[in-house]
């Protein structure tokens, strides 16, 4: 136990009013996963009644549905709720927070870095992501460049939220585990995938071009 | 004067062993100014060699020559020389860093957000930015593309620098004279100019697709 009360690491972290975590990391992680996956499903089943869609394009359809909904309902909150940790009758996102906080602390100290790229990321990155759904399935000309710009959202952010851990001191969890398990797996989602789409995007526009290219020089 | 004897906002800032600046704001832009004058001059020029291109694409091909360079012999020495300010023989990049940073402490204090940003800008944007000017001589297929990635880290870069600034607490320039005109009037520069060049990229990026659809559909 650190300072006033809370769990968290560096335990000399000041939290006046700090309100101890209600839910269990089972009752938290189970709501959240169970919510994913009828997103999931509930994306992959309506997209097979949109015309001319690959089951890639019906993937990254879910990918962008699940990621916008927690960009704008998970992290949007965390932007706007200073007081998340020392609220008395905490919802489900404080104890969200809580307990993500374990893996990362900046988040319940509101660390600068920290809201400044899950502020960008829930106001321009959430709204662009379920974009990026109706794009892919309305074959939108924009559909690629547009899924390519929130994944460089993704890639910088996590290159700005990992390289200031480490410059911070890289001491913001309470154990290997919630390292392991949130600081570097449960991100490591938002590090893959962009750079897998975001190739796949590239490649897509560099062969837009090169047709047109051909069409030009014929 | 502050703590530490140096002009640095806020006065408290504590860094031991600071060396006055010896060069003076005229001798630092006229050095920098000049040398960017130089390089647009000579890629403007070496571009009309180029088969081919627009004067947009030259104006553009000056920009990212421009731009590059400045990343990597401006911004790269910065990242990698932590204590640029206490150096007993300092250099001109030294010097640099000490009159900007009248402007915003945080390079002078080491912010983690600000090495972060610079970093990745230094890194990665500078050797993108060049290859943008050989892509664009070269009319590649990923010109737009490469243009429109480098764009978004520009703007990502800016996003978080102003935003840190604010919620940090936005006192880091120790006159309005230096908020204004470097604070707020250079870093615009690398807020507008990638915005009409990304604009410029999607736009591009979208006809693309069109006529690939257009061609399909026939």
């Amino acid at each position: 136990m650190g300072g006033d009360g809370h769990p968290y690491a560096p335990a000399d972290l000041h939290l006046p009013g700090f309100v101890p975590q209600q839910l269990s990391q089972g009752q938290i992680l189970a709501r959240y996963l169970g919510t994913s996956v009828i997103v999931f499903l509930a994306v992959w089943l309506l997209s097979g009644r949109c015309r001319g869609l690959s089951k890639t394009d019906r993937l990254l359809m879910c990918w962008w549905a699940f990621t916008g909904l927690t960009h704008i309902f998970i992290e949007g909150p965390f932007v706007f709720t200073p007081g998340f940790f020392r609220k008395e009758n905490p919802n489900y996102l404080d104890e969200v927070w809580k307990e993500y906080s374990k893996a990362d602390s900046r988040y319940v100290a509101r660390d600068p870095a920290i809201v400044t790229v899950e502020g960008s990321t829930a106001v321009l990155g959430g709204p662009a992501s379920l974009l990026a759904v109706y794009a892919i399935a309305s074959h939108k000309s924009y559909s690629h460049i547009l899924q390519f710009t929130v994944c460089m959202g993704h890639l910088y952010g996590g290159l700005v939220y990992f390289i200031t851990a480490y410059l911070d001191g890289f001491n913001f969890w309470i154990s290997p585990f919630y390292f392991w398990a949130y600081f570097i797996s449960a991100n490591s989602f938002w590090v893959w995938i962009p750079t897998l789409i975001a190739m796949r995007s590239w490649k897509m526009i560099c062969a837009a071009f090169r047709a047109e290219m051909a069409k030009k020089t014929k």
